[in-house]
């Protein structure tokens, strides 16, 4: 009934507020005998976390991941992985003089009407920082999948007005990771680097778009009929700070389009049936079909933001406020690792329920 | 492990092929003492029946649901309530010439790879008709939620080219039943059946967007950080046959939106806090604000088409074939009331999951 | 929440109350392709049966069970199994006049506190009748099990005063069927049914003890710290009507013994490491260890007896009742099926969870 | 499908192995607003410790608790409470010249099973320090349970042949603590303890049973029919370390009871109903009646003792060997709160998920 549950087989508890004294998770029913990749798990968290560029927030956290049990002489044991992430940079007066009113499209009011309490501290489990738990987590996952052929990259393709319109090629994380912005196309990188820029200075925020694909899967995986894959994976992403949207193979683009151009035909390839297209985005009937798993995520404009705005306070009374503190422009860049961290849990979760059925089909 | 169940603590479990004895479900923890509306049940399976209209497939099913459990003398007792639809127009012979094959965009091809075997008799477990059962299910859901202020309504917004494209009102059942393709505009509507009759005549199909609103729901439901109310919407609408997408609130359009845009500001509005804009669908950190929860599902083109395709069958062969058989142009009239029933079992799910709150708040 | 639901990957949903409509359940995480034995199910069923001798209760019920998915062309198809027992035989008649009252040790003052209403037909979901639908997933278990050497077996061991002290041979199902109450012991067999012949001639009730082996299982199943095989085995048998004690290997025994007696030292058999003894049952923290697992589950007497009791009636008013209808002298024969059915269902569900390990051992 | 999660709506995950980094535990689901009393769960914390007393093990830790998450200001926040005890004496030299060989009763063997690999350091997740992590959750749930009139005490009924036969009064914990074996009766603990000298001495240990009771219990706890008040208990018991038995009010004694005898008659008691005796122990079908529930846990004889013993190594040789290192003679003692701590969670458990009906019950 609480919700800071994860998954099935591969499950993630997450605890922690970004001002407390750390977050941190523990992930249950990680196969035994794997070999852990810290250096991996560090680079994947300083992909996450603030204070990396200008046009992003200055809030400066090294992040160190602390695991506390599941490992040991460098490979898991199969016994639960609890890891820990200190708040070292934690400077909760940077909110004082927000900490006694609602701001717009923050979390506070709701987490007051549910607990009827507030922690004024920043955003206490509701803030971005919740998401360093998903991204250890999700490294684990990735270092799991090590042992299949399933690779996860994600990419920004949207931010404001600037989009990349199709992505053809299947980006390595290098390529990703030359962009500030993560867009892996040069060109539009920078358009989307000259908007933030253009954001900050007139402090205000912006939304967009990220791109995942997932290569490798082995057809099958997903759980009819409330487990699906793609269920799963929307799931997994709506629960990410500030996304709204979250669209498969076309999307919300089907919706124009007819059966007849939209069907994915299967065709013989190497002696091995595959689709033609890729409309569905890998997906048929809730179960990856063998092509890549293609889905996106839209984020809404950080509500944080330098204007002033009008708001309410706890006392119900009309204010104005002007908002201190570090905030992005924008979160599409920190959150791609994220993104990638959520979507390698949910396969890794159903590739290891999958593994019974071996047994059965064989 | 297995994915037929859904929801915390309203719980459905489904079971049941298309063309087998039955579907049917159990549901488990609804409350004690709640007067059951059979014929507001029949209602509204009738509403997702098929062989409604013209437009429609003309599949003919009574759709006759029996409750097996739960309720005694009108009124439930807190077992669990289990129901059962007999499959009495079930026509396996329509599916023989696509038996030995695998249709393009059709879920035959992935449950082989899973399962080692196949139905052949009309998409078993993978067939709209399961959703049926959510149909039921997400009835008594909506008729738990009578004792809150809690209403749950849904309706055609796109289908193919043709938009609605916004709808102020909070429209009646009965407002947007008037339409066939249950679009509350009555222009749009008829320029929507028209599109669907054109498709009918070309042996094709189309895709489209269903928007739904749950007005009233008290602020605070949604669980951080995964089952946040966004997260389990989007669960249960991406887990709906042929859904393609979900957002809530202004989706993938607030990637082009600023902060200061976007931010929906508070307002005191007779000594009750609400928002003044509802950029944010009625939901902040994963919680309801007290504002409408807004969000739409986008739905691919029905894959089942008149038209000669390409394919493989099952022996790794490339043929052609020309589906015959019952086939909707279009799945979004039908799936309206599935959209309505997977939001109200969401939503009746975290406002029982929210009662223990009650406790603690007061 | 709710709490008709057992299993993990393979899970149990039962419902239906003693005299309504009907008893089933929902068998979800079944493999595929596993041929179903209907007759061994009948069979299962009719050992569960009332009414089969002088000494049991005289309802007659054919508890003919109704499959309505997940078979197809007599095997599994992975999805999930749902079932219907219909109740033929109720007479709701015979208990009128107890159904303002609430009989002593009966769950009618307990669901009643719960629920805020009683359904007076007999025990509605607190009714032995419930353990039919166990039954029927058990057999379901153990035809799965037939792809392993895992064999579950159960027989009474103690009526009343009457002790069976030790039975050192597996007993096969004929050789405990071959006994009226379950004995495979003839002499102690013939004692117990006097017993019971008294205490039925007395209008008094007995309880007893079942004790279960089960062979064959590899080592490892469990998961420890909360999962392992003898918690989910104790929980499986305390969830049975009148079950009131469960023990593993020396149980409460072991109490008085010795660590240097009851330790149960490694051995080297035919190249494989047994232990000489079985004081653990076949568990060692919390897992299977190769040997046979052993358990015992104790049963109280039957509530329902004929003679004149003292008890309180639903308006408060002390009140004298004598029983009518039909009841068992001693629930224990009949409950052999069912601890064997719980047992069955949780080391099938043991060994699905245990096949992923297999990837990560080789 | 992994095993360290514990409870529904009150849900804990453990973590943590007895010589690596540390042990710790997530509570999630706990209330918002109750006032956390860190002096209470420390003293929890050192009844369950070793090195108390000349009878018990010597292993010194302070088992200091660290909070993480979920508590601000001394009040719980509604959000996942996260703890870490260190371990600070963690002697894995003591275990060198047991590493390569499989003790007897012990788990090293099946874990090697399981996983693949043993973790040599002393037992690892089947250390009896992984019972820390249940005794601070178990202390969180006493303090939500101050909120009701709910109260848990456990004590020792019997060590070895040394029994105590009844214990009328509900004991304070300072009258079960004034024993260091925790017998509330001065002159059976004495026995007991002059019984454990001997065992010492004799480098032997042996098993016990310990008593628990739960007052103040509203009736109608407990979710039929799988998750019952006496089968969640049972679970929580058996998967303590060292458990092999559970029973219920008379429990196995029930089973030479008669129905006459062993029946609880309602009667009325200051208008209000209650039964006169409580032979089932405060349960009916599977539901608290209002009576105390008592119950009682049988506990083998450590396997850890000093005598040499016949074994076999992980390289399948037969051998010799002779246990170094800190053991107990006997867990019970210690073990008291950890049986206090699990039944805490469980209740508490089941008091929030029946909150929910208090809704529906008004």
């Amino acid at each position: 009934m609480p919700g800071n549950r994860f998954g099935e087989t591969l499950q993630l508890v997450s605890f922690g507020e970004s001002h407390g004294a750390a977050v941190g998770g523990v992930l249950d029913g990680y196969p035994p005998g794997v070999v852990i990749d810290h250096e991996f798990i560090t680079t994947q968290l300083s992909r996450r976390r603030p204070g990396q560029s200008a046009i992003a927030s200055s809030r400066n956290e090294s992040d160190a991941v602390e695991f506390l049990s599941g490992i040991f002489e460098g490979k898991t044991t199969g016994t639960p992985i609890a890891f820990v992430i200190r708040n070292r940079d934690a400077r909760p007066s940077d909110y004082e003089n927000v900490s006694s009113l609602y701001r717009p499209s923050h979390a506070g009011f709701t987490y007051m009407k549910k607990y009827g309490l507030a922690d004024h501290r920043g955003g206490g489990r509701a803030s971005a920082r919740e998401t360093a738990v998903r991204v250890v987590a999700g490294s684990l996952a990735k270092i799991l999948l090590r042992q299949t052929d399933i690779r996860v990259i994600a990419y920004t393709t949207c931010i404001g007005h600037i989009r990349l319109d199709q992505y053809r090629d299947f980006p390595s994380e290098e390529t990703v990771d030359k962009s500030l912005v993560r867009c892996p196309d040069a060109v539009v990188s920078q358009q989307m680097i000259d908007y933030l820029e253009k954001m900050k200075a007139e402090k205000d925020s912006t939304g967009g778009v990220i791109e995942c694909r997932i290569a490798g899967c082995p057809p099958g995986l997903g759980e009819p009929v409330f487990s699906k894959i793609n269920a799963d994976l929307a799931a997994a992403m709506m629960s990410i700070n500030a996304a709204t949207g979250f669209e498969t193979g076309t999307g919300f683009g089907s919706a124009a389009m007819r059966g007849s151009q939209h069907n994915d035909p299967f065709v013989v390839d190497n002696d091995k049936i595959r689709t033609l297209t890729n409309n569905s985005g890998g997906i048929q009937g809730g179960l990856t079909n063998g092509n890549e798993v293609i889905f996106r995520v839209a984020f809404k404009p950080a509500s944080g933001i330098g204007r002033t705005q009008k708001t309410v306070d706890h006392k119900g009374r009309e204010v104005e406020f002007t908002l201190e503190g570090r905030h992005d422009p924008c979160v599409v860049p920190r959150a791609v690792p994220v993104v990638e961290s959520m979507a390698a849990l949910v396969v890794a979760d159903h590739w290891l329920r999958d593994l019974k059925y071996q047994f059965f089909r064989k």
